[in-house]
């Protein structure tokens, strides 16, 4: 197969040129949002999202239909560094999980009718330890992000992408430390629970590889290309996918939101097409959020990845697209208006 | 029909003698969710909701199949004094509307898997303007906690209560600052939208009412019959007889949970096989949860009423659910532990 980009470059420059909104369909929901038998405003934040997501979609009146959610699963070679509470072959058993319907992400896809699937990214070989290299080099990354844009169905209406991959936390603090600035620690935290040790392990990881790739990671796309890991760019790869197509997508935890964030700051407004579904349990996501101008729709305490607090967000924007499109307006209900 | 109560004290005696959750069932949930594939506490507050749900339905392994809305509606006297937005005749209209299924909430029951129903509550006879004279008899209140209590299926395995009465903030406003004490003005907000003349007619008559009757209403079900309103004693009499049948209740917002608050002031624990679906963007909703001890699973800025909110929070509860049944352990899934 041809890939649709063969260069960290040749992705920016789809980046730069991807689609915006349809002004005009955001007009139509916006005067039909105003006409719907309720006090004005009174559906708070869903109002929004049904007018951001028919904008996206190009249609007043739009329906999900088709949700699509994708894990990416990848291998870490920091986990040397001993940053996880769990071994890494737990990556492929957890694979295995999803593909045989037992993870949290298999039953919250199915309660919410999305579409799920996984893709595995050379899990026998694990990106290299970037306390001491670039954890991928540029095919490598490209070959991520390609299996990311690939991966997204044109038919989907609504993605969401997750991830797995023992050890990716330490990448998403270091991508998400290179991104915004700051310490290491401002950034990493406890990820699937380490205990003290782990977490200055975890912390000092994320130090030296900022320190090693320093000359090169105020690139966005070679912080993600050095400091990241492939789950993290296909999610990117996705993302930007998704926006191509005018899908919108859903962003998860911290890792999905900080390989998100490594396309904003490659391209600003990047992520215009994507809602944060939450916040999560770890510490630096609120910050993250914070950073990209994101107000979560979710905050209950998740920090499990695979997608997890994205497709729990999708009833949400379900219940907000319900009301927009279902209910009838005042002269259709004969209702008196304020 | 005999009504399975004929007097507020007879109302009251019920609520003293419910049941409580089943210990084993809560006992197995907790062993349960100790063994699925995630991290020790990874799905945040899902875990915890799905382990009281599994407690009230004395099942450690429960699922969601026949939620329940209940709508009730009810006019108000207090509107002759300039309380609301809208005039009174919307409450009928909307009663049509929810009947044709125009409604917000009727979407969001539909996105939901939700059996909906509406009860009107003698929407011809208003109950009595409260800065005046009692709002209800005891007749009629306890008419309307019965309408509440039968209205409750048996076979529902999850409960949402909510409302339409054009004037009802004001009730609900009156309700709360009997129950929980405090001015007037820390308890009367914008409602459907009033404006700033109108804000200051709805704190005039809850401090009117709440004056008139100061002599009953430290009693909570006489504050419910004083200065509530049928729907309102609607709410709570279906949510004591979901106490009675087992059957777990999201709260809705401000007026669902005020009516709600009147149980737990009657008798401590009332509540207990409750959780708050939002918090509303009616001011004084929020301290009524802080009051009750209730921290809510949705924040969306939502104020419409209706059991929307609640509604929205079903979807929350079904992935808590889902993911906590249908997960596989660490043993069936073949994955490392930590």
């Amino acid at each position: 197969m041809t890939r649709p980009f063969s260069s960290l470059a040749e992705f920016r420059a789809l980046l730069s040129a991807a689609p915006s909104l349809d002004s005009e369909a955001k007009a139509g929901a916006e005067e039909r949002n105003g006409q719907l038998t309720k006090p004005p405003g009174a559906l708070g934040r869903l109002e929004d999202l049904a007018i951001w997501y028919a904008s996206w979609r190009a249609n007043p009146r739009p329906s999900i239909e088709n949700p699509q959610v994708i894990i990416f699963a990848g291998n870490h070679g920091v986990c040397a560094r001993g940053v996880s509470a769990f071994p890494p072959e737990v990556t492929v058993q957890m694979v295995a999980n999803f593909e045989h319907g037992g993870a949290a992400i298999n039953q919250l896809s199915k309660a919410f009718g999305a579409d799920m699937s996984v893709v595995s990214l050379s899990l026998d070989t694990p990106t290299a330890d970037f306390t001491t290299a670039p954890a991928m080099t540029e095919d490598e990354v490209v070959d991520a992000l390609v299996a990311g844009w690939t991966a997204v169905k044109d038919t989907s209406d609504l993605l969401v992408v997750g991830e797995m991959g023992i050890g990716n936390t330490t990448a998403a603090a270091a991508v998400a430390a290179a991104l915004f600035g700051g310490d290491a620690a401002d950034w990493t935290g406890r990820g699937t629970g380490v205990d003290d040790e782990g977490l200055n392990r975890k912390t000092s990881a994320v130090a030296d590889g900022l320190a090693l790739h320093a000359d090169v990671i105020a690139d966005p796309l070679e912080a993600l290309r050095c400091l990241g890991g492939r789950e993290l760019a296909a999610m990117a790869g996705a993302i930007a996918r998704a926006r191509n197509l005018r899908i919108p997508v859903i962003l998860d935890g911290f890792i999905c939101t900080a390989s998100a964030a490594a396309l904003e700051c490659a391209v600003a407004g990047s992520l215009d097409h994507t809602v944060a579904g939450h916040v999560s349990a770890e510490g630096a996501h609120a910050k993250l959020l914070a950073h990209l101008k994101k107000a979560p729709l979710l905050n209950l305490g998740l920090r499990l990845g695979e997608g997890s607090g994205a497709a729990l967000a999708i009833g949400v924007l379900k219940g907000a697209i319900a009301c927009h499109s279902g209910m009838f307006t005042f002269a259709e209900a004969g209702v008196s208006d304020a």
